[in-house]
């Protein structure tokens, strides 16, 4: 984490444990030649949570501190910030040693039952979660315009990138407006957007005004973790499946899938986007 | 399960638990036109085996017990098939229940121990999994010519999919020589070469003259739980993680990525791949 803590915030004592992202192998295309590509990397990270295994996480390595913070966040073990003392980072042993300040009372009963969802598509355990989403309000009055919309989805595009690099990885972006304020790339789409709940947490923003991007597909699991962001825009490269497509309707999101270049579809939240159309039709009118 | 047991063979009692697999929604695009559009499903299924929960995974629900069975058997919960007696799943209350001939000895305290994986990235136990690697020999003498190889990727853009009607999918397919044995989609890609292992389990197919596909990235697990089930070649239109391709180095598989059209990839295992360009020169030259 190379980012330092907002005046007068508290913050839990982080490592900063840098590691390559990529590598270069050598590989032989349908003509017979030999080539260097990069491919991302993938690292198995384990986590202690006061010295107790909690669980193995696959990552690509680019933050994670905020994953780790992110996942505890998301899988709902510590509710406050102030309840993790440190998390420390080693890749030379692959291991995230996180302090509490109490302990996690829930640990051992909440392992009992687990959850497999769809992302890989066998994730995390998230039944109780579904429970807590009729707790979550997200702003009526937030509002995104067509051409915001598009500046987002070129800023991505621009945006450098491992996906550009080496490809094999999903990208997770939190924007205010056309502002990129974070961007985290991971091999899995739940890790990435782990860690940008991770680092919104750190920084301390609320999503009410913000717009999250990935370039995942729109599973279930991905709108609960957007919803419980805050975020009232969800804008994916990809396409919903149905039940994703319900949550989003049940909280009120407003989803985005398909999104590329001018391109886009809208699925859900329809009453929080001024198209473009109705823009211009509004320029005519007046 | 559609299918019948070959003659002879031990199959457990399974259900035909068919369900819609898309559904229509109106979305509305950027030139605000409203229209119909189809996305996957997306089920919840939660697996008790002999009554106790284990475990609930996101589905599309194309072939749940096939999903169950290969769920059970990569997470190594069972080890021969006729330890498993029933599986009959019930869409109305989203259940699959597992019954077994004596019992799971191993289901709690393989529970305490959970690795969340990349797929998602957050997946599944696989801690043991990789010590059982070394067990692993894949057909040595097998043998994939070019053309078989772009002649598959032919074939799985042909076929009739989700993936094309609806999006946001990922599909597994097993392939003998360039003739397609069988082909599942899921929403998750773990789960769908899950059900391919099921299915190839039922089906009592060894893996060692087969060719194994997939949409999905090839991150550590997937290549695990394609050498798992003994296929030697493992074909992807995307690419590798770093550690999906030590591992298919580790057990020397022949990895293939981005296959698209006649383009490819050749990352591990070359020594079982006959390229064109030496099929020319073997010509040539005799």
């Amino acid at each position: 984490m190379k980012q330092h803590p907002p005046p007068g915030v508290y913050w839990p004592v982080l490592s900063d444990a840098a590691v390559p992202l990529v590598s270069e192998v050598l590989v032989t295309d349908e003509m017979g030649r030999q080539k260097a590509i990069h491919i991302p990397g993938e690292r198995p990270l384990t986590v202690y949570v006061d010295k107790q295994e909690l669980v193995t996480l696959m990552t690509l390595g680019g933050a994670p501190e905020a994953l780790v913070l992110g996942y505890l966040k998301n899988q709902r073990f510590v509710h406050q910030l102030d309840e993790v003392v440190s998390i420390q980072v080693d890749w030379e042993v692959g291991a995230a040693s996180v302090k509490t300040r109490d302990g996690i009372a829930s640990l051992k009963a909440r392992q009992e039952k687990r959850t497999v969802t769809t992302g890989c598509g066998q994730g995390t355990i998230f039944g109780d979660i579904l429970s807590d989403l009729d707790a979550i309000r997200l702003d009526a009055d937030a509002r995104l315009d067509q051409q915001t919309l598009v500046a987002i989805v070129e800023s991505v595009r621009q945006h450098k990138s491992i996906y550009k690099q080496a490809g094999s990885v999903h990208g997770c972006a939190v924007f205010r407006g056309a502002e990129m304020l974070m961007f985290v790339e991971d091999v899995g789409r739940h890790n990435a957007v782990d860690a940008i709940a991770g680092r919104m947490w750190l920084e301390g923003l609320s999503g009410e005004d913000l717009v999250f991007y990935t370039t995942g597909r729109l599973t279930s699991e991905m709108v609960i973790k957007g919803a419980q962001m805050g975020i009232p825009f969800l804008l994916s490269r990809s396409g919903v499946t149905q039940m994703g497509l319900e949550m989003a309707q049940k909280v009120d999101l407003t989803l985005f899938g398909r999104c590329s270049g001018e391109h886009f579809l809208l699925y859900s939240g329809a009453h929080r986007f001024l198209a473009r159309h109705h823009m211009n039709q509004g320029a005519v009118e007046s």
